[in-house]
């Protein structure tokens, strides 16, 4: 078992009022560009390797069991999407969870309609029990997984539910799981069980963008691979940041595919000055 | 056995003039935002499920036949691509044929490359044989369907046939499966078996972007899952709506990556009077 | 077995200057629309597809070993990017290079992270052994091959060398294995084992745009499919139309999303005085 490396760099940085620390949290992905193995849906790769790459990170989609045990390892981060899930890809990721786990890499689960099927439910049960750093869904998601059971109402990837209608359920599978939760929503909600955080950055438009909570979940991967023992800031920094571009890039855009660029743009363009006054994160 | 549950919606409207029509429909889609599930190629995952959602549709890419006796029945409609064909995938789209026929959800077939192999054809023949409510093609491969046989001269997912060159074709292919076909192409024609419509719009340089045929595939199964007794009218809209978007998107385009952007922002915003002004849908 | 059918076309032109041949071989692209097969990686297809479409070739994203022996005859050129790999992909992709080469087809080779895992690396090696038509990878992959030893400094699909340190290892694969091999960097190298050719053209963003090197050895792939006896002139030029397209789309780029689809645009567009005036190639 090795510590994670990045760790060493950043020791214990004393914690910082909200929009320093995600600009700091984005500096650090920047200098590190720590590599990122992500395990994801055909329909997210190119949006999340193109935000991993815009924010300075290392993307690396590598999901075979015949490379995981010698490739997770060099990893800072790995990132476990359950979109378009069969049983082969889900034997790909437990056992790269577990590599992670074996070699405190941190990883982060997307449980992706997570209510729409047992078979997809029970996967995405099954991911949790193996405790990830972090997991971000809607609230639909996290309240299939606190219910663990199929919604009948479900709209595959889109939510039916508030994210405010699960911070409850949230905090009861972070203090069941030792996890940090996050629930996306018109306010995003991140808890270690504990804390509750609210980042209150992001526009509407992006639930009309494919891959835009994949990609999010990915650049949390990141932000907590270069801050692993803060999962709670990280994770509602990469929200925050990833929210500022897509305000940045809303002023240009005309609709949701030039949102996207315009996203990306401002992912890889975000200066302190725009970081610093545009973040808002607050206590619940 | 289930009812189809938006035809409570729609009931028996009468048919209204071609431009009126096909903005009505995607009115229906804005408004019921219809969950389709597509089983579709690789490629054009990221392009399909945004032209969805960017018409107020809900994508979901799920494919694996552990789920798709519990999933499919949810949904409203299913996109079938055969793209990047395997056996494996074969199976999920043959199960997911015959689960959305048995609880009467319609289904679109978009049989890509028929012409371009042994297994391909068999496969899309198979396919077919399940009697999709559409099917959408080029020129080729709807002869290739036709025909029952490979074309040597294939050039994969490009046509060498013009879309007129397919029209007896496609007649008696629906008469033969009691399905709608649409082949795509300068002019784009639906037919039933007994009419045929003729849809004006869109431009050149579609073919240049890939997975533009699947695209508008994936959005005629949304326009067909919000009025499935109508699928003549619903496809003709689709393929309408998606030209219209592309021809507005082309007045700002510089190439085939900024047409794509702009199309899919155009899609989003079409408003009442450009759809109404600018359908071009005749009879054959 | 054929001969390939393009060679009739172009017979044995003299080598032309630099940039005429380069522009040249663009126009045979554009005049032939040469039928490509890539079998590649999830992340890379749409990419990869679309920068086919813009340079005027015919992609055909086909792995299926079902189809493999009756498709592959069919093309004029297979790319194979090992990227997403797994066992099952590397059995289509070997026997794609086995067709090709029993018919003559030029291949070409993408050793994707070769290092990153020795799985991926005996998989790269074995393809190796079958001799592509011309091997394109980063400096860090063409290492690995050279070496034929995991990195265990592997960044993934990163490069952690420069371009230059891998020159000779690129003229001592060159030599060994009859293919021509090209190292692309902030100078792109491309050698037969005797010749070394440099190409200048290209900005530093690139790297930020996932697939971009994927998508540069499809274009290497479509310009040898229409003069497969100048591979590297060929290979060459490819490099230098993607870098020319690249230099023309960041003068209007603000970050890597908007220069993919500037480079995409700019690609589709390109002329022969700009192309004339751009291309930078000289020998080493």
């Amino acid at each position: 078992m090795e510590e994670n490396k990045i760790t060493n760099i950043i020791k214990e940085t004393p914690l910082l009022e909200w929009p320093q620390q995600a600009w700091t949290n984005l500096q650090l992905v920047r200098q590190n560009s720590p590599l990122i193995q992500c395990i994801t849906n055909f329909v997210s790769m190119d949006f999340m390797a193109n935000t991993l790459l815009s924010a300075g990170a290392s993307p690396a989609m590598i999901h075979s069991i015949d490379e995981i045990p010698e490739f997770t390892p060099k990893t800072l981060g790995v990132c476990i999407n359950a979109g378009t899930l069969t049983p082969d890809w889900l034997r790909g990721m437990m056992l790269a969870a577990q590599v992670a786990n074996q070699f405190k890499i941190p990883w982060v689960l997307d449980p992706v309609a997570a209510g729409g099927s047992s078979f997809r439910l029970n996967a995405c049960l099954d991911l949790l029990a193996l405790r990830p750093s972090v997991v971000r869904g809607n609230g639909s998601e996290i309240l299939a997984l606190f219910k663990g059971s199929v919604d009948s109402n479900s709209k595959g990837v889109d939510s039916v539910h508030g994210s405010s209608d699960a911070v409850e359920a949230a905090k009861y599978l972070a203090q069941q799981l030792g996890s940090v939760v996050a629930v996306s929503g018109a306010v995003d909600f991140v808890t270690d069980g504990d804390r509750v955080v609210c980042v209150h950055n992001g526009v509407p438009m992006l639930q009309k963008i494919t891959a835009s909570g994949c990609s999010v979940t990915a650049l949390i991967t990141a932000f907590v691979a270069v801050d692993p023992s803060h999962a709670v800031e990280a994770t509602a920094s990469a929200l925050a940041i990833f929210g500022v571009a897509s305000e940045i890039g809303m002023d240009m855009a005309k609709g949701p595919a030039s949102l996207r660029t315009q996203l990306i743009d401002s992912l890889y363009g975000l200066d302190e000055a725009t970081a610093l006054g545009r973040v808002r994160i607050s206590h619940f």
